[in-house]
């Protein structure tokens, strides 16, 4: 049996990671991959729940570092209730936001310690990282301008924060990029076709890898 | 002005550290102490809502590591919106579980790493300690008993653990008092009025100490 492999899709919000996964779906399913596709934070009911106390909009007191746990919290129950059963059966996890998001919101973004929050992450999935992480870079100003056009996507707590905080979180991204060989960045400011041609061609390549 | 000080109340369910943190809460109000009481998991809104994902009896998928993060998550934000603000102003906090419960539930009880849990419990007080932990001891058997008579009160999902699990957490509250000079224990399977009695003696001697 293949061994099981988990594809991170990770980007500012606005660089279109989501449509893009949707995009590369099919064509990967088509090609007779075996597929799971689930998204942080959530992806199982508990995390769900969680997700829901971080990104209500009423709750405007809460603490970076408890923003920070409730997410780990998230991560945890949704890698054991769900990534790890996919991974044990051989299948594609495509993931939409996984371990480098703490990195580059919580920490490049709130300023919290990245060495906290790096051992949170391995406490969280058992110290499994990402076969391959694609990273969608996008210019703040692009990234904000496509949130405000998309009507259809409710206004979250996130949503809230300044134009700063989207450019901090570029750089963490950024910085990620030359430590980490796992991470391979597209450019997210070009046409949507574009990117997703260069995704698929990017994940098709580590999945022969992994035959 | 006084320095705040936080004194937590600590033990295995079925202690009656509530009850007698109710009894003693009037007496040292009549003594003119500007008191704050409060408890953990919940105390402000956002907790609270944490505190319902922790004990939700529908949630028997929960990982010990995703309880421990969630638990740590609650820890943070009612101490920076509670217990903080009534430190700065000097009040004295009464506690109901803090940073002890996490070492003997999630370590003793369910075999998480206690150096882990420790940084977490830094992490989320930014290192503060209470200044007195009253630990009531009581035999497991007897706890247990305690429980199943208190008819009032709603049955949860971790009254649905075993009297192994109730054993291991007493021993975990047991090696604890052996390390930390700040905890007294104070035994709980005695009369409530006795119990009642020795714990205030013992938070008046430490009140007079903070004089």
């Amino acid at each position: 049996m293949k061994n099981g492999i988990i594809i991170s899709f990770e980007g500012p919000d606005g660089a279109g990671k989501t449509t893009v996964l949707e995009q590369v779906l099919p064509v990967l399913q088509e090609k007779g991959y075996d597929i799971v596709t689930t998204r942080e934070p959530g992806g199982v009911e508990i995390a769900e729940r969680i997700r829901d106390v971080i990104l209500d909009v009423n709750h405007v007191a809460m603490d970076s570092k408890t923003e920070l746990l409730l997410y780990m919290a998230a991560r945890r129950q949704h890698y054991v209730e769900k990534v790890l059963p996919a991974l044990e059966a051989g299948k594609v996890v495509l993931i939409d936001r996984f371990i480098d998001s703490s990195i580059a919101y919580q920490g490049a973004g709130r300023g919290l310690d990245k060495d906290i929050i790096t051992r949170l992450n391995d406490f969280a999935t058992d110290g499994r990282k990402p076969d391959l992480t694609l990273y969608f870079d996008v210019e703040s100003e692009i990234g904000l301008a496509r949130i405000a056009k998309n009507a259809e996507r409710e206004v979250n707590r996130l949503d809230l924060e300044k134009l700063d905080m989207h450019k901090r979180v570029r750089e963490g991204y950024l910085a990620l990029t030359e430590q980490e060989k796992r991470i391979v960045t597209i450019d997210a400011s070009r046409e949507l076709a574009d990117v997703v041609l260069e995704t698929l061609h990017t994940i098709l390549e580590q999945l022969a890898k992994n035959e």
